[in-house]
Parts: C-alpha cells; sequence; structure tokens
C-alpha cells in the first residue's frame, strides 16, 4: 500500500472517495448519535422522545469537521505508511474524537463495555456527557488523545512538543479558528523556528476555519484570503487551501491536498537528512474553510443553522416538546444512511471498518498518544558529585543555580543519545546561571547564525524563546510523548501560565484515575530569580504566588520545594527529575548565598522534608522558648541571623530552628501524601511554643497549610507585596522578614523575653541605621553583608 | 507650525537635523548617566571609581533606540500639533523615558527637587535604581506613562486601550522584538479588526528589532525581510521599514517616514469621518531595525558589545576595579558632548530644549497619560428598577447574570453619548446571559458583516475576542486613559490573565502613593459560568482559584464579592461601577436559580457585606448549636436545603444561618479595610459554637482568612478539584458540599447530635439515592431540583 516517494498523486478512484464519505458518514452519525441518543442507536424505529437524552451536553459544530480531517488522516497514512498523531485544536468536538476511536476499534479494546455491536453503540451514546460517563470534550478518556479539548490554545504547542526528538512521527495538529485568537495560539505558530528537519518529527497544522465561536464570528474567519495566505506565509509556512461545502467536491480535493503535503514534508525531511540542516523550511500547512455543524440541519424554526454559530453546540432542542425538532433530529440522522454503515448488528460493515489503519498506526492506538508507554528512565550522573564542600554551616557562599547547572549540564550530555530530555527557557539559562549546560549543548534556533551569537545551533537542546506560553506547551508535549524535560523560569512570570498548569494538572489527576494512560515524567519547574532578589527588575518582578496556584491542584499531583542551598537543591532536583505523573515546582535562588549543609546533611534533611536543624538549635531537644522555622533561601539566611543575635544578646534564650524543604510535609497527611503526622509535626514544632515563621511567599499560605495542626501559635512572615528596586536585604526589611524583624517577633512572642526592651531599642536601631546607610550608599550594611553563621 | 495634511513631507532642513541630533545625544547622555553616575552629572572633571555607583543596575540596550523614537515623535507633534502618547513596549528602557521626561521639564514639574539644573542632574541620576528613588523600568513614577515596564507583552493591548473612544488620540506604541515573541503580543496586532477610525483614535505600532533578548537572538529580528513584512501585512498593517546606524541617514529617514506615517492616518480618519465607516483600513506601522545598545561601547574585553545581546543591561561593569572600563565610559558619555547640551547651570540649552512640544503637548505631561484628571463618573441608572421581586425567599427563580444585563444594558445606554463604558468578553456575552445589552449596541468588528451574524457593527462597544489577554489588556488600556468598563469572563478561564492581574494590581498599588496620578476607575470582573455550573464542559472549565490569586496583592487594592442572587448582584455591580482604583471580582451564576432577597435586604445585606440570615435562622439571637455559612450562590442554595433538612428532622435544633457577599470582611481590619472587628465577627459566628462553611471556592482559602479569629470550629466545604460532566446537584456530591453533606456535618460536628445515627445514615441513603437516579435517568432527583425553601 505505500507509495513512493516520487509518483505523483493519483486521481482517487470514485469507489474509494465512496468509502471515504461512507467512513466519514459513520463518524458523524455516530458524532450526533452521542450528543442526542439514549436509546434506539440504530434507528430501527421511528425516534421518540424517550429515546432523547434527558439534557443534551454537547459541541456539534466543530464534529463534522474534525471527522473530514480525520477519516483523510487515515487514508494517508495507509497509503505512506505513516506514524501519525492526531491533536485536535477544537477539543469541544468530544463525540468526533470518540466516534473515530470507536471506528478504529481503539474504543471497544480500551472500554470492552463500548462493544462493536449495538448494544455498544447504545452504550457509546449514552454515556456521552452523562453522569458517570464521559466527558464532552476531548478528555484523557479519549484514546488517541495528548490534548484536552477544554481551555483553548495550546494545541500546536503540544504537537510541536510531540514532534521533537521523534523524527519519524507526524502530527497532524487541527486549530480551531476560535482558538487561533488566543495569544498562545497566536505566537505557537512560530514554533517552526525551533523544529529542526533532521532530528524532529514534522507537524502538519491545518487551520480548521468554520467561520464562528459561540456567537461571534472569528477573526481569521473574516479576514479575507489575502491576509490569511500573507500572515502564514509571514509565519514562514507554505499554506493549502480547501475550501467548500459539497462533499463531492471536497474529499478528492482534501485526498490530493493532504498527499500533496505529505511528500513535501517527506521531501523536506529527505532533503535534510541526507544533506543535513542547511535552512528552516517552509513547512506546509493546510487552510480548510468548512461550513460550521457541515451536514447538520440547514434551518430550525425559521433561522440558518448550518454554517453559523447557532450550530455551535446542540442545533436541536426541546426535543421533548417540539416534536418537528424531533423529525429534524431523525432525518438528520437518516441522512447518513445508517442501514449502509452497520450490519444487522450493529458493527461497521467490513469494508468501510478496512479505510481505517490497523494496530498502531491506528491515531487513537499511536503508542505516542499514551507517552508513558514510550518512557524510559533518564541516564542520571550521581548528584552527590557535585556537591559543594560544606564544612562548617553557613560560612562559605554558592550559587545555587550554577551549582545546578553543571548537574543539568551531565543530566543533558548522558542522554544526548537518547535524545529525550530538553530544557525550556525564556531566554534565562544563563541569566538564571544555568550555563554550564552550554558546555554540552546548544540554544536552539533554525534561523541563520551570527558570529555575535552566543551557543545558538540547529542541535541546540535549550529550548529558548521570550514565551512562557511556548515554553511550558512545547514541554507539556514533550512530556506527554514519553520523554523528559525541565522548564526554568523567572519566578513572577511564571503566573503567565498558571492556567496551563492548571489544566495539566487536572489531566494528570484524570489519567491517575485510567489504568491504561501510563505514568509519565513529571512536570519540573525551576523557579529562581525569585522575589527576594530582583535587583535589577523591582516590583513587577516580584511575586511568590505561584505556589497558592499549585496547592489548590489535587494533592497527588502537587509538590513544592524551597531548598536553601546548593546541595539541597541538588538532591531535590535528582528526586524531581526521577518521579513520576507529578507537577514538581523547584524554587531556589542563583545569586551567591551562605551555604548550610553538607552533601550527606542535605540528603538526610530533604529526605524528612523538614527537619530540626540541631547545629543551630540550642534547645539541646528540650522544650525551647520559640521555634524559629523557615523556608526558602532568603528567610534561611534571615532566620538564622536572628538566631545569632539573639543568641548573642540573650545567652539563656532556647531556640530551635527548624527548616522545611519540601512545603507539603506541613499539610496533615490526610491533605497530602507527603503531610507528617500530627505526632511527628508535634515533636518537630512543638504543641505551645511560639513559632515565627520565615517563608518565601505570601505568608498566609503557612497558615492554610497548618490550621488543623495543634500549635497555632504561629507567627508568619513572608512576602507582603512590598517591594521595589532596592538592596537585597532592605527587600526583607520592606517585608519584614529580615533579622532585625525576626529578631523583635521573638521578643514580643516570648512572653518571659518581654522585658528586654533595650534589645527592641537597638533592633529599632539596627534598622534606621539600614535605612540611612542603604539611601546614602546604594548597598547593604557591611555588617548584614558580611554576615556569617559563627556558631 | 501644524502643517496642511495635503502639503508632501519636505526634506529636513540639516540645521533641524543636527539640533535633533543633539536632543537624542541629550536622552542617551541622560540615559547613560542615570545608570552609573552618582555625582559628577556634567563630567566637569574626569570620571573617577567614587563618581560611580556601588551596585549597576539598569538596562541600556533598548534605551537609546527609545530615545530616538521620542525625539522624532517630539517633531511630528510640534508639526502636526499631534495630541499623542507614548507606549513603551521594550519598559526595561525606563533611563530614556526618564530622560526624556527630565528634558520635556514634566519631571521637574513633578517632582521638584530633580531640578532642571546641576543638583536636579546629579539627583536624578542617583535615585534612579536606587534606595529610596524610582524603579529602573518604566513604571507608574514616570511621568506620560500608563504603560509597567516589567512584564512583557501588553504594550499594544493598552495602546488600543487607550485609542478607543478617544478620536484626537495618536499612541505611539514601541513594540520590542522580545516582547513580540510572547502570546499576548502576537494576538494583540489582530487588534486592528477592533479600531473603527470614525470613533476611535490611531495607535501607530513600531517595532523595534534590535536583534537580541537578554542572552539570544529574538524571532522577528532573524525571520529576514520578506517573511517579516508578510507577517505584518497579514496581520493587515502596512509597514514601512527604517533601518540602520548612521544617525546622519537614520534621522531624515524617520522623520521622513513618521511624516508619511502620520499623513496616512490622518487621511484614514478623514475619509472614515467625513463618508463614514466602509472597511477597514490598513493602518501604517513602522518597523524599525537599530543595533542593540546603539552608540553605545563598541567592543569590551574584546567582545563585540554594541549591536549584541551583551548591550542588555550594563555593557561596562567592574569600574571599581577595572580602570579601562572607566575609561571607557567617560569617553561613551563623553561621545554625546555634553558641553554642546548643557549651559553652565546643567540646564539643557534652550535651542534643544524648544524641540519639545509644549504644556499636555508633551507626550510625558499629557492628560491621556494620567487617566484620572479626565475620569467623568459614569450615568447610572438605579439598580434598584432592576429588582427581582422577592415576596418571600428561596420560593421563584431568576437567571442572575440576566437581570443584571438588563441593568448594563441601561448603563450601556446612558453613556452612549459620552462614550466612556465598553464590556470586554471573550464571546460569552451571550452565554453569560446579558445578552440584554445587544438592545442597545452591538458586538464591534471592523471586518464584513453577513447575513448570519448576530448583533454585529463597527459602532459596537462590546468587545468580544476569544483572548482573555486581549480583554484584560484593552480594558486596563481604556481606564488607564480615564474611562470605564466590564470584563465578564468564565470563572476558570480568567486565570490565562492571572499575571496581568498582578501587574495592574501592582500599578494600582504604586499609584495609590503618587499623589499626581488621579485615580481611575476600577477593573470590574464579572466572573460566571462558574465552576459549579458547568454542565457543558466538565473539570477543565472548573477552577474557582482566581480569588486565592487575587488576595495576595494588597488589600487597598483588591475585593471580592459572592453575591448570592440577582439582587444582591445588582447591588454589588452598582457599588463596583462607581468605585475608584481597585480590582473587583464579582462571581455570580447564570443558570435559573432561587432567589432569596428583596431589594432592601439585599442592600442592607450588601451594605453590611456579612450578614445573619434571621428568616432562615430559628436560634433567635440565642447560642445556635451550629452556625450555617456560606458564600456563593451555589453554596447558599445548599445551605439552605441542608438547613430545612436538618430543622424538619430535628425539630428542636437551633441554627444560624449567616451569608457572605463580601470576602473580605471575614478577615481582620488590621488586613482589610473591610474587615470585620473581632467583636462584630464574633457576634455573628459566635466564639464556640460550630461553624459548617459552604464556600465557592477551594476551601482552604477561608480557613486562610480567618486564621486570627477566635472561633477555630470552622469547618469548610468548596471546590475540591473533582468534577466531570454530570449534573449540577451532582458537582456538589463530588464535592462533598450539596445539602446531604452538609446536613451530615452538622451531625458530625454538634456534640449533642451525634446520637442520631438513624439520621446519619438517611442522609446516607439519599446519596446513593441519589447516584442511582442520576446514572439512570441523567439529571437530578424531582426532589432536589424542585426544593424551594418552605419556612
Amino acid at each position: 500500500m505505500k507509495r513512493a516517494v516520487k509518483q505523483q498523486p493519483q486521481p482517487v478512484p470514485p469507489e474509494e472517495l465512496e468509502l471515504l464519505d461512507a467512513y466519514w458518514r459513520a463518524a458523524n452519525y455516530l458524532s450526533v448519535g452521542q450528543i442526542y441518543l439514549l436509546d434506539n442507536p440504530l434507528l430501527r424505529e421511528p425516534l421518540t422522545p424517550e429515546h432523547i437524552k434527558p439534557r443534551l451536553l454537547g459541541h456539534w459544530g466543530t464534529s463534522p469537521g474534525l471527522n473530514f480531517i480525520y477519516v483523510h488522516m487515515n487514508r494517508l497514512i495507509r497509503l505512506y505508511d505513516l506514524n501519525a498523531i492526531f491533536i485536535t485544536g477544537p477539543g469541544h468536538g468530544g463525540p468526533a474524537l470518540i466516534a473515530n476511536a470507536y471506528l478504529e476499534g481503539t474504543y471497544s479494546e480500551i472500554y470492552p463495555n463500548v462493544s462493536q455491536d449495538e448494544e455498544g453503540l447504545k452504550r457509546l451514546f449514552k454515556q456521552f456527557s452523562f453522569p458517570g460517563g464521559v466527558p464532552s470534550h476531548v478528555a484523557p478518556e479519549t484514546p488517541g488523545s495528548i490534548h484536552e479539548g477544554g481551555e483553548l490554545g495550546y494545541s500546536l504547542l503540544h504537537a510541536y512538543g510531540a514532534a521533537f526528538d521523534n523524527p519519524d512521527l507526524l502530527v497532524c495538529c487541527v486549530v480551531g479558528d476560535g482558538e487561533a485568537e488566543t495569544g498562545s495560539c497566536a505566537t505557537s505558530w512560530h514554533s517552526n523556528k525551533f523544529l529542526n528537519p533532521v532530528r524532529d518529527g514534522a507537524v502538519l497544522p491545518i487551520l480548521h476555519l468554520n467561520g464562528y465561536k459561540i456567537s461571534g464570528p472569528t477573526v481569521l474567519g473574516r479576514i479575507g484570503s489575502e491576509e490569511l495566505i500573507k500572515l502564514f506565509e509571514g509565519y514562514g509556512y507554505r499554506p493549502y487551501v480547501v475550501e467548500g461545502h459539497d462533499p463531492q467536491i471536497m474529499h478528492p480535493q482534501m485526498a490530493t491536498t493532504l498527499e500533496n503535503v505529505i511528500r513535501e514534508i517527506q521531501s523536506i525531511q529527505a532533503d535534510a537528512r541526507s544533506r543535513g540542516f542547511s535552512k528552516r523550511p517552509h513547512w506546509p500547512m493546510i487552510i480548510l474553510r468548512t461550513p460550521k455543524g457541515w451536514t447538520g440541519p440547514k434551518v430550525v424554526d425559521g433561522q440558518q443553522v448550518e454554517g453559523t454559530f447557532r450550530s455551535h453546540q446542540v442545533p436541536l432542542a426541546e426535543l421533548h416538546r417540539k416534536p418537528e425538532h424531533l423529525r429534524l433530529l431523525e432525518n438528520w440522522l437518516r441522512s447518513y444512511k445508517p442501514e449502509e454503515l452497520f450490519d444487522k448488528k450493529g458493527r461497521i460493515r467490513p469494508e468501510i471498518a478496512a479505510l481505517a489503519p490497523q494496530g498502531e498506526r491506528r491515531m487513537s492506538a499511536n503508542p505516542h498518544a499514551n507517552g508513558g508507554t514510550l518512557l524510559r528512565d533518564l541516564r542520571m550522573p550521581d548528584f552527590r558529585d557535585y556537591a559543594v564542600d560544606v564544612e562548617k554551616p553557613g560560612v562559605q557562599q554558592a550559587e545555587s543555580t550554577r551549582v545546578l547547572g553543571c548537574f543539568l549540564r551531565d543530566v543533558m550530555k548522558k542522554n544526548l543519545e537518547s535524545r529525550n530530555f530538553r530544557i525550556m527557557c525564556p531566554d534565562e539559562t544563563a541569566s538564571n546561571r544555568l550555563q554550564a549546560v552550554f558546555e554540552v549543548t546548544d540554544r536552539m534556533t533554525t534561523e541563520p547564525i551570527l558570529p555575535t551569537d552566543d551557543h545558538l545551533s540547529p542541535e541546540g537542546r535549550v529550548m529558548e524563546v521570550l514565551s512562557e506560553h511556548m515554553c511550558q506547551g512545547w514541554l507539556e508535549g514533550y512530556l506527554l510523548t514519553g520523554r523528559h524535560g525541565l522548564f526554568a523560569s523567572y519566578e513572577a512570570f511564571i503566573h503567565i501560565v498558571d492556567s496551563m498548569f492548571n489544566q495539566h494538572a487536572k489531566w494528570l489527576k484524570v489519567t491517575r484515575e485510567l489504568p491504561w494512560r501510563r505514568p509519565i515524567a513529571s512536570l519540573n519547574y525551576l523557579l529562581t530569580s525569585h522575589v527576594w532578589r530582583q535587583d535589577h527588575n523591582g516590583f513587577t518582578h516580584q511575586d511568590p504566588g505561584f505556589i497558592d496556584v499549585v496547592v489548590n491542584k489535587k494533592a497527588e499531583i502537587v509538590r513544592v520545594y524551597l531548598p536553601p542551598d546548593a546541595n539541597t537543591l541538588l538532591c531535590v532536583m535528582d528526586h524531581c527529575l526521577r518521579s513520576r505523573n507529578y507537577v514538581n515546582v523547584v524554587i531556589a535562588g542563583k545569586h551567591p548565598e551562605l551555604q548550610w549543609l553538607s552533601m550527606n546533611d542535605a540528603i538526610k534533611h530533604c529526605t524528612a522534608g523538614v527537619s530540626i536543624w540541631e547545629w543551630a538549635s540550642n534547645d539541646q531537644g528540650g522544650q525551647p522558648d520559640v521555634v524559629m522555622a523557615c523556608a526558602g533561601d532568603v528567610p534561611t539566611l534571615e532566620t538564622l541571623a536572628a538566631v545569632d543575635w539573639l543568641r548573642k544578646h540573650i545567652p539563656d534564650i532556647k531556640i530551635r530552628v527548624v527548616n522545611v524543604v519540601d512545603l507539603m510535609t506541613l499539610q496533615p497527611p490526610s491533605l497530602h501524601p507527603h503531610g507528617l503526622s500530627d505526632k511527628e509535626y508535634d515533636s518537630i514544632f512543638t504543641t505551645d511554643c511560639p513559632i515565627i515563621f520565615a517563608f518565601h511567599g505570601y505568608p498566609w499560605l503557612i497558615h492554610r497549610l497548618t490550621y488543623r495542626r495543634t500549635n497555632q501559635r504561629l507567627h508568619v512572615r513572608g512576602y507582603k507585596e512590598e517591594g521595589t528596586i532596592t538592596t537585597p536585604f532592605d527587600m526583607c526589611v520592606l517585608n519584614e522578614l529580615d533579622r532585625f524583624h525576626l529578631a523583635m517577633d521573638v521578643l514580643d512572642r516570648v512572653p518571659r523575653l518581654q522585658a528586654h526592651a533595650h534589645l527592641r531599642q537597638m533592633l529599632r536601631d539596627k534598622l534606621l541605621e539600614h535605612k540611612a546607610y542603604i539611601r546614602e550608599y546604594g548597598d547593604d550594611l557591611p555588617e548584614v553583608k558580611n554576615w556569617s553563621w559563627p556558631w
């Protein structure tokens, strides 16, 4: 069946066209059936209200177009023996993708109850958008999907992520014209500048213009052909247009266009792979213009429906009250001639079924769309080899992310051959001090390279683009197809992808409940250039609130780590890169900072997630006057400096120092699997001592995590939305997280110390001295800058 | 000075070019000075390390290009008497905009200490990026700015928002090529489809290509002219290219191009305004390609700096240790010939200063860039006129947002003439049931209109586009220039603009501290199609976590309202539309739901923010067995149904029902100005009764808000990330927020009720009955669906 590349596409024989059309009709029939029918799936008797679902929930408008593309992709796959997956940007058209998975047999293989017979058809229809059934959008439950069809805008990013390092894969990506208005989609067309035809697969974008969103026209559907073509040529594509509504004309047009397009893709790849990469090719794309709700009811209640926004969801409603609507529905369903499509048992006729590809060539059964099945462990260097040598806590300095960079360099190196690890970053890899990775790889581009460029090549595995959306979307697509990666970002701007994180976490939550979906590598965030050290950038770059978004998602999915120094960062990142099905958020600084733990101690500390730092405490395991807790590198520094000050000025004070690396240990185990038992928690935090907690993020989060704990004598300092361009220490002062305020908090909250009025005054004077000094010299007090742990 | 439109642009006389260049050199000199100099601002003596700041923080790379555009805009403003503002996409170039505001005199008018003399120059330099000084980016502190230069991607959206309904305004918007990679920017070019040349002003986008981001090349800087031109023609613009590095050539090129462009804009406007709107024009734009760090050091330490990423921030560092760098800096500064630019007193020479426009024509003093000065109150209908007639609580139904739609229709109508109110929405105005507004206005488009379109016209004041980024950015620009508006969104997808919200809240926080910035209208969100009623869409559309993001911002800025029915929604929205300098988040349902309060009661309730619903309580002001609290429409319904059930089955139970409209009342007054005093709080919630709190959002938020309150016997139900396509009531059951679980919570938590094992069993049976019923019939139990308040 495989056709040699060099032959010209032959006209499609009429009998093949007829079968294609029959397959399309079957998919359309199954789509409508899912939206409407509770019973009578083969229309063996006239439709009555009892056959109709009580609540009609689904999206018809986009479904026939999706079915049209899908059946033609099937033909192409068989003809050229393609390894292809299908990404459904207009994922509201869940009925279409379920219909196709069912027609290919995959659906019944995964869900045997939904069998290939009348009983199965009835189940297929009833379960759709029905309590206890399946979602109305393309979802994790849909075989063949790596792309949730709820929030719009990320299809093309997932497609490119899937294609990276999969040279044999073709990713067919349908982009809806509604979705195309989103920001993430508008920039994602530029992904072609980051795809190397030698080592990567191909993405075939199909922009599906059906002209309307829920109620308004779409921008790209209305701007006219000339601008449309220029726009996509400007994005670097070679657009092919397929346009019309008559299936007799559209089938041969689409078949020929797809053949031309695949030949062009194969020729680009053959050329690049035989002669080496020379320049970015103009990849083909298709602009498909068809009526919204194509083949659906033309006119309902005197209003045009097909070709308008009125077919977006359910074109016929109130079927229990309006017999004429019921008749329209029956006519609509019968227009697909189900009797020609299904045999007596309700099974699709074999000559039609034979159009689908076989086995793993079926897009609904392609293993790339169930990435966990292809996932291989990373080859990992021993993270202990990168340890900073810490003989004594709090004396020498290191830049934590720079140390991590060496580890990541070797992770990259060890997996160069298996081509399954990438780093995504909005042009900040060096700014985030991970530049050691450039010793073994480059930034990626397919654009011309100039002598003034730094570590740039088409072979690069560091994906830098000034779009958090692209970084996130590519990485999701890469992970969902069974690979590994890391997203390094400025902390504040990770909020740009809050909603993408939400959707990915929801996807993981649902896939955990689907045994046939195999676990994928975790989505690892390294958030650096964080709130406390935005010396260059000020207030707009200060926002540690991503954690607050993250902890709202299912506890089984989310992990948050705040390593206080380089060795703990190494230990945490090693763990994250080995983990599966999580979202790991790791927050660490890039600036030179004091180092606390030897590697052995770091491993113990990270394994526990939270522990008492005995070397900094002087309560000797007894009841302390105060627990000084901290999470995050800067809060840890300030806490220890406060402890030093207090121990020097109040020699008999008993302080316990607690450091939290794994934030989720604070929650009760009933709310998070990492949660400390109450007994463990109480043994660390006591049940009644005042706790002064210095936290990296917004302080209220600690209260939210610990409200069920016994000891509520908890006072939290954190970022309270004060800041500007100023010195590092002044940032702490502005938010009252600095050593002097923390020491004051202890004086205020430990009753037996409240007599020390002179100490309070001394601290107040220190703050005034600080303020005057920075205004004069623009730098921090030497005693603050040069402080180290003296005990 | 104003030149008639029809004359051709004359070549710029050499002496004018020389002055232009001098002005540019002055702006560049001031930019470098701000980054480096602590003293010796006029280089009266050779530079020594003592003249240099201890910490060098700022961005040089983009600054000379910004200065170049600014000075040429000044010429154009004077020549054509333009009313123009300047939006700085590459806002990291703060030094440039501060320099220009200083040259125009505005800076010294607003900040008299920074005077127009040597002393003022010294202050200008020292304060930049210095503790106690001003931020390094374009910020609220920068006169003439409505656009914060921190997070990138929103400049063009702010520009269009500013131009809407300002027919005489020209918004010059510089878009950086780094910023251009962001999603929000990539889609924002399409804003031209939403700008009507008759009633709106003009936006002049200037894409500034300097080729590099922090360390990598930019996409648009590298793709080549052919694609670049096509891309912007595809976006619908007519691009003009100005490219080079020799100022002698660049000055006349830029001057002529700008003249051509302004003539084209004026001709488009004159045509549309005399003959009426006919079709979307191809607005001109400029593509300006100049070296990064233009006029800065060419080579430093043997590496090329000008024209490369190395000039992004501070091209010369370690000046205290490297005398050769200090010499380079001095040569660089002297290359601008400060002695020709400033007089002996350090004041800019009058012939140069005269190039700047005068008074409010100065872009740094244009009142549109301080929108509060132009703000007029909305004309408001009396919201009470739209009240649902509620004779008895909990009996009749209404769709809250549909009722609100009538009110908004009349707000729209009353302000049609003043053209200062718009509604932004991602194609969901009708879906969100606000369609009454279409009785008085339309959806906006400048594209061709088809017979199948619904309420679409170039006069429309409802801005629908499937991009939350565009909706948010336009509205921000509209508000910042002194107008009013509302952003109606699906609740889940407002997370797409979390980061934009963050930045706007930060902007408001800072402007409140600047007396010269006048208050602007609040940013009002209406979040509907919320988590509890996503019947069509399921899990991906369920996320009430925007509140969690919002409450992290400054308490002076943020307000969150959860009106439980139509009358409270009217009352809240009336308040929000009248307020200033806030971000108001209003969450309300769109589906038919029981109505609780008459308008009089609604006003009382909303004024209090939280109150005891006496009519639903039976504790007669005494100590209740339990406080049943609720916030949000669905939680209110379920709470009252639970109260009904409990009162029926346990006749002697004493229940107090509390409803919370204004979420921030729960915080202590020390944390939020709306916070109840402890006394008030305790009088409502008691100090020791169990509280069962049914909350619209993630339950932990209530703990975070109330952790300082006395009564910690608080049990909160809310959305815990469970959901799919199912029935409305089942959504509550999945998250244990339903009436039966709430009643069980009461049985479990009120000690004297724990004996009622049979009641607990009855509730468990109810839940099983529910589950079986929905799986069979796909709809809720009639007794649940048809329940109304019987007491």
